[in-house]
């Protein structure tokens, strides 16, 4: 009897929907109530946001919220920027929502850009075991990007990221209308996710873009509302079909492996979109050598990006050699050799037998940057 | 132009499967590979435990992975007790992971009781946003309760596990050999459990209890597996009916509105089994009271507490009102009156229109509290 053994089978078979909608316009923080009443929120809310985003808008989501009759029973608002994606910040996030006596019947506003999107959402993904969250992005990036896909996470000493949760929002609340306060790096670096979006999924994203440009930096409301939504229906197409990071959610990743060595070289002092325009032009030569990208489509995109006013290369002192280093830390390297993803033609990725990622000697990249930057 | 929206849908259906296997048995830690072939686990794992467990059997699980094949990349074993439940723990746990490169290609063994599953189950939820973990109890409250059900978390100033999230492990591997070492008070604690559970859903086990106690206390392998086993089932059908507490789970919290005062009132000095036994006792007569429990069941379940060894009340000076007072703090209380589960037969629970919770005016309970506990 004593080497027997009994077995319990647990079933946990079930169908999930967690699917959500991304509205976008002009104004629709003050209509947040209404754009919400299918959404079966609790009534309590609470509103989750940074000091250089809350003093511009957190009243007017506030008020929206209360005269729709739910009940603003906490607000945490942390110090803006990269940095406060910490342990830290969700455990004071936390402690600002039990303060409150926040149960499970209620739900979190995240309101600002990629980081109050994380953190918030992180907090929602793990608060009581978890309850619902809305995203109100307020950045380009944020909303083109980081608001849509269900990544959530925070930052630790040994890189960013490393801690977090897959937790999708119950919509995500795209108001265009904030973004004429964004600072120009901030919106141009934003614009760079739409460019990136472009190459890896819509030529006639990229068209649209080349032609309203000047519409764009302007931000002219309805140019803004019609490229925020294609961009948000990109990313919402490649979630659907990859949620959790199997093969096709890589192609988001086009531009980001040498974008992140020089983000990472320069110490996070540019801003995120800027090293992933940078890593474009030096990926995007990276598929012509290797001869996955014809060179016409390259030098298209690359001039559209210069003229667009993107840093056609890095100001780094750095040798190549240490971007290369660099890109070894990435967590996609894979037996030694790091993975890219790389054009085949505008708007779509190359694929090969193992999926989109190509595994590509380093030898291969450092004769590009070296090409490019001449160190 | 600028009134209209537009509006993206993001689709997140999806068939997901978190079924897992339960194994009970003898000697089962030397034989972890064999039992986790078909798991599809990754090659490197890092072990979890606490100092109480891992000099017991810690490299004996170490070598059985290793044997096996696995890579035991990394062990973070932290300070033994409830005390160490804290956000700070699981950040020294995930520093530890992350200085051995542990990838998403890894998992991580959960190697002792509550506190370790808990914690080790929570780090792996969060840990590059999820990775696989197996359980490895070691404590019978482990066995028959906590292993089970996919909850994970930990414990803030404000209360107890109030962070943490739902994450099913891909295995329970329960060698009873183990319980061999666990001190007496710790198997009569975690034995108030099986009770709890035979009470809420299993007539069968109350009487095998009964009639194998001593066989039990004596920690016969082959009675101990079939009780281990027997309360998984229970415990199973209940998380596989309702994994994310709707109505159902709710009846596995029998004995714990009031065991949870009475433990909150002793600061946590009395085991947690300790107060869900005397818990049981104060419900069950709150049931009678209620007119929802025969006398004649009510009495021989507290019979039967009594006879194997458990406190029939409890020896806190506080008032009555006291306890009644902390039970208003439950995560579960309702529009100022607390909800309570309870028995309608031996084996099987109230169940009214609004589901198994019933809403019990404090001055029924006081009642209740007064008459056992004469203060």
């Amino acid at each position: 009897m004593t080497d027997s053994v009994e077995t319990v089978d647990v079933s946990l078979r079930k169908a999930v929907d967690d699917s959500y909608r991304i509205t976008v316009g002009p104004a629709l923080l003050e209509r947040a109530a209404g754009l919400l009443q299918d959404r079966k929120l609790p009534k309590r809310v609470a509103i989750v946001s940074d000091t250089g985003v809350y003093p511009l808008y957190g009243q007017t989501l506030r008020r929206a919220l209360e005269a729709g009759g739910y009940e603003v029973a906490a607000e945490a608002v942390f110090e803006a920027g990269e940095a406060s994606k910490t342990r830290t910040t969700k455990a004071w996030i936390e402690d600002r929502l039990l303060d409150a006596r926040l149960g499970r019947d209620a739900w979190i506003a995240a309101l600002g850009g990629g980081v109050v999107g994380d953190m918030a959402g992180f907090v929602a993904a793990t608060y009581l075991r978890g309850i619902p969250f809305v995203q109100f992005p307020t950045t380009l990036l944020a909303m083109v990007d980081s608001s849509v896909g269900g990544k959530t996470g925070l930052d630790t000493p040994h890189g960013k990221n490393l801690v977090g949760a897959f937790w999708q929002p119950r919509a995500v609340i795209a108001d265009v209308g904030l973004l004429g306060s964004l600072p120009a790096d901030q919106f141009l670096a934003g614009l760079a996710e739409s460019v990136k979006h472009a190459v890896i999924a819509d030529a006639e994203l990229f068209a649209f873009m080349r032609v309203e440009w000047e519409r764009i930096l302007a931000r002219d409301p309805g140019v803004l509302q019609v490229l925020v939504a294609r961009n948000c229906a990109i990313k919402a197409r490649v979630v659907e079909q990859d949620e959790r990071e199997g093969d096709l959610r890589k192609i988001l990743n086009y531009g980001h492996t040498l974008g992140h060595a020089v983000e990472t070289a320069a110490d996070y002092a540019e801003l995120h979109g800027m090293c992933v325009a940078l890593g474009m032009i030096y990926e995007g030569r990276l598929a012509e050598r290797l001869g996955l990208w014809s060179s016409g489509e390259r030098q298209e995109v690359e001039a559209f990006l210069r003229q667009a006013g993107y840093p056609a290369v890095d100001t780094l002192a750095a040798d190549s050699e240490i971007l290369i280093r660099l890109t070894q830390a990435d967590k996609k390297a894979r037996e030694g050799k790091v993975e890219y993803v790389l054009p085949q033609r505008l708007g779509a990725m190359h694929r090969g037998e193992r999926g989109y990622g190509v595994r590509v000697d380093d030898a291969e990249v450092l004769a590009v940057l070296r090409e490019i930057r001449g160190r």
